[in-house]
């Protein structure tokens, strides 16, 4: 469990450095599925004052902390939705970073105009409903997680990992924490240059669909040569 | 009062470290309400040379200083027309940052459009008036204060902790000058998304009121959850 | 000569510090009217790079190298023009900082939108002619200070200390090289401001008048009551 | 070949440490043509892991990996090709820098809209076509060679040295390795700058082609004056 805590604190600071998560916003997750538990931070400590030992061990099935002295993330209801609808999910990321938030606050999907998205994110970035009222005041954060997984039917989480949330933000995932941090920062640079894009050419074409399949093909298909194996 | 000022110089160092305020711009204060009186920040002094024995000590009553060799921020009336107002307030910060000071400049209060705003500020962060030329003859900085009283007839200042005075910039407070400066920072970052959110889309929705009111009260209602209790 | 080369490479590195200057862009020089000279920093050398030892000494009559090693930079003929035509100037700087650039290249003058603006600068920031073929031809580097005088023609150049030169980039300049590189940090947040103002709102409408004379005289007036006298 | 790596290393982390390749993105390489090789980064390591030694030395002629035990870099097929067809070029640098990247994005060639961009490439900055369907079928990375070669029918690659690969991202070039990092730097600058200007006024006009050629020729020309010689 300390080699948990570890990685999970590496990947929440490594969120804070790069400049995604200021304050004590942002949270990073990772299961061990094996022991149904996952690791999350703590609610609302600066990332200044974070110590690896301060992460919360939390069960997957029952939602509630093993160990630990402090109250995890108040978004941990959404953590366990998304474990629990993705089974090959191993690290979940959330941030209000501001470009992927614009787009959430938006109400827009992001479209695939570049190798710098297809690299990453197979097709758009899906943007859920609103949460609406009636969940909300049942069980917001649990019902947070409903929204993503509905965005998600006929869609691979792992082909596509990330999602906007409407009016609030971005999640993203994969199979680790670290993994889950790396497409987070690509995340938001891609909703950066979609943007800046838009303002260039409010009728900016999506990247042909050869040059998708192709980018995510080299760096995540079967015969990927992108990186060292 | 060595303590007040300790505070008030780390709460004044956190905004420039943050890059809100480069030069000598931005200023943070905190009163200290049993003992009448406020710490805040020197006037025209560079952060890299400021030093905590440099916070001036100024009378809420008089606005006279009572102790400090250095004059005080030239703003000083409109902080104390604030604490004068506001009872429950105990920390203000002012910048010049440049998202906020946009809206400010542009003469449009900023709309709740997601969670990281509601999280914040309840409702739309208001604009005030201009101050008209004869108050700026009369008493510019007291009379800044007095647009931003006029704004918040029929709102509650610890609920939306912000403002934008109109052609000059945001004032946020808080119940500690370091509540100020995170209520600055979050300001930042909502106008930051607000504005990116109207190039995605100039309709772009408020976050429906439900997820308004759910998101404020989980930080700040009386069943709040957020943080460690 | 050793304290005016010294003054005159930390208002150089000060440049670059706060990002306004990348690679070998900018440059910062400072006049010594009682001798007739200036030192300037050297041409095309990184800031990484630079010593006190590097920075050249000209006469600002003859233009000619007085002391060192180097090459002034290519610049040096439009700081001998500014230095012959406003007699008041003692330092100056140029840059390409990407906001103001953007207005310069927009060949729009920057209007006075705010306080941050009417605080360093009175009136629009204004925006020059291109300098014609003949001027490139003949002399290019005076004959940007000749474009930069006629646009000055009626204006005090202490108080509206810069200029955006068409197409080109700011200059601006004060009683020292320091108060050039402070005016040049803060007409690169005018220019942002500026800019983003005019996203949210295309038709914002200038300071009131009375304000901008306040805000300038608070600061700058035979009654300023901003810092430390 | 020691001295080859540690240039390359060198360009590579220069181009990470001013930010203009985030994670594992972005590269860089330096040709030694009378060894018939070049070095180049390898595919998917982070630069904070990266050492000099890890940079890998390939045949321009068969594109073979000739030392080193990591694999080169994915873009290694469109670096040879630009070696192969641009005879003077000595180093390539491809990123995805977010404001070069949207232009790419956007489909639009960037044109010379001040002196920033005529200081560092001659006229407009070229924006390829997409690579066909059958051509990343085939041989997707060199391929992206062929599309830039395309472009440059007619222009010199070292008067204009960079280019927009269409729905991907820029790549820039030069006499070294460093100098292509700096012709990236500079790109991404005219990039964000053009943008900007674009939004002050959509109907920016080009720098008078007098000034173009000036600006071009005094620091590229055969009688350049910027810098030291």
């Amino acid at each position: 469990m300390r080699e948990l805590k570890e990685q999970v604190y590496r990947a929440n600071m490594e969120l804070h450095k790069n400049r995604l998560a200021p304050l004590t916003w942002g949270n990073v997750s990772q299961a061990d599925r094996a022991r149904g538990i996952m690791a999350i931070k703590p609610s609302g400590v600066p990332y200044e004052e974070l110590k690896p030992e301060d992460m919360v061990i939390v069960s997957l099935e029952t939602g509630e902390r093993v160990e630990g002295r402090l109250n995890p993330s108040s978004d941990t209801p959404t953590h366990l939705a998304l474990y629990r609808a993705f089974d090959k999910v191993g690290g979940i990321t959330h941030t209000h970073s501001p470009y992927a938030t614009a787009w959430a606050q938006a109400g827009r999907a992001i479209p695939c105009l570049g190798t710098t998205h297809a690299d990453g994110f197979f097709g758009e970035i899906p943007v859920t409903r609103y949460v609406s009222a009636d969940e909300a005041q049942r069980a917001y954060e649990a019902e947070t997680g409903t929204v993503i997984v509905e965005a998600f039917q006929g869609r691979d989480p792992l082909h596509t990992p990330g999602v906007l949330v409407r009016g609030h933000g971005p999640f993203t995932w994969g199979e680790t924490a670290s993994a889950s941090v790396h497409n987070a920062i690509t995340l938001e640079e891609v909703a950066r240059m979609g943007l800046l894009t838009l303002l260039l050419n409010f009728n900016a074409l999506d990247l042909p669909e050869a040059l998708q399949i192709k980018h995510f093909e080299r760096k995540h298909g079967p015969n990927a040569y992108y990186g060292q194996r």
